[in-house]
């Protein structure tokens, strides 16, 4: 698997089931959500704007997309709340197993963010992600074309301890419950 | 990793979280439960009984371990589970990365099961389990020595399709807190 395919395999509506552990005070938090995975062209000027802000060559970018949820928690079911960001990952040369990972908007903080991603073994793609305050482990894998799943580890600012830890599972949406 | 370092890491107690996501309703279902892994003699009888009901010669057995639980569902509140098994990991001789696992108790059914373990490349233990009417797929890692993550999926007969998916952070408990 390379990161095209992996890509490839992600565009699309997904149903996510999502569950965080706040380990320190075996809390539970139960979020559903709807995630849409469009790809985006390595001309757009979106992904233009976040190559030169990380001063990397848009020709390096390799199937940049565009990611939007839509969601809930049982913790305020007042509220929805709902985001949107630009993905680029940019293979290294060398190893195209690995590479940099390019967001407008982070998972820990909602800052721009570049993390490091590896592709492994098991078809898994692993990204870590260093924060001001935090730093964040992501492990996305499918199960079939139509379930994905992610583990996100968010972990203290030296990324030793493990803070909170969260399982998704991503269900493709079929086109009649659009 | 190998199967003895594997089992060495897991022994002790653990307080479990566990989500379960039942798939076709969306639904969510929180257990926590305490888990307690204690290593077993090779001589030990109910060792060598598992043994000898799978026709394994009990000198293939590498660390073999008892484990125990009890929790608690939310959707059953008012009841507690329980329960424990004897667990036998057998190496293949010429890969031993993988090998079986004998169960004196299953996972996605309460009866004897031989599961197909492989430890990889990122230090994960995934065990396969054939079940008469359900097939689980277990992966297995860890953090920190003191934080494992388990993500089991229980898939229909054939294998193909996931019907539950869930996912277990244990955090090892303390001697102050037993």
């Amino acid at each position: 698997m390379n990161i095209d395919e992996f890509v490839e395999r992600s565009l699309g509506k997904w149903r996510s089931q999502r569950s965080a552990h706040h380990l320190a005070f075996r809390h539970f938090e139960e979020v559903t959500s709807n995630v849409e995975i469009l790809p985006l062209e390595n001309q757009d000027e979106r992904v233009i704007a976040l190559c030169k802000a990380n001063q990397v060559d848009p020709h390096l970018a390799s199937s940049p997309f565009y990611m939007t949820w839509e969601g809930q928690s049982d913790w305020d079911e007042d509220e929805v709340f709902s985001g949107s960001t630009v993905l680029v990952p940019v293979p290294d040369l060398e190893n195209p197993a690995k590479g940099k990972l390019l967001r407008e908007q982070g998972y820990a903080e909602t800052v721009p963010a570049v993390g490091h991603y590896q592709l492994i073994e098991d078809g898994s793609f692993i990204l870590n992600t260093l924060y001001e305050r935090a730093a964040a482990e992501e492990k996305i894998w499918f199960a079939t074309s139509n379930l994905r799943f992610r583990v996100s580890l968010i972990k203290t600012g030296g990324g030793t301890g493990v803070t909170t830890a969260s399982f998704s599972s991503e269900v493709r949406a079929l086109n009649l419950d659009d």
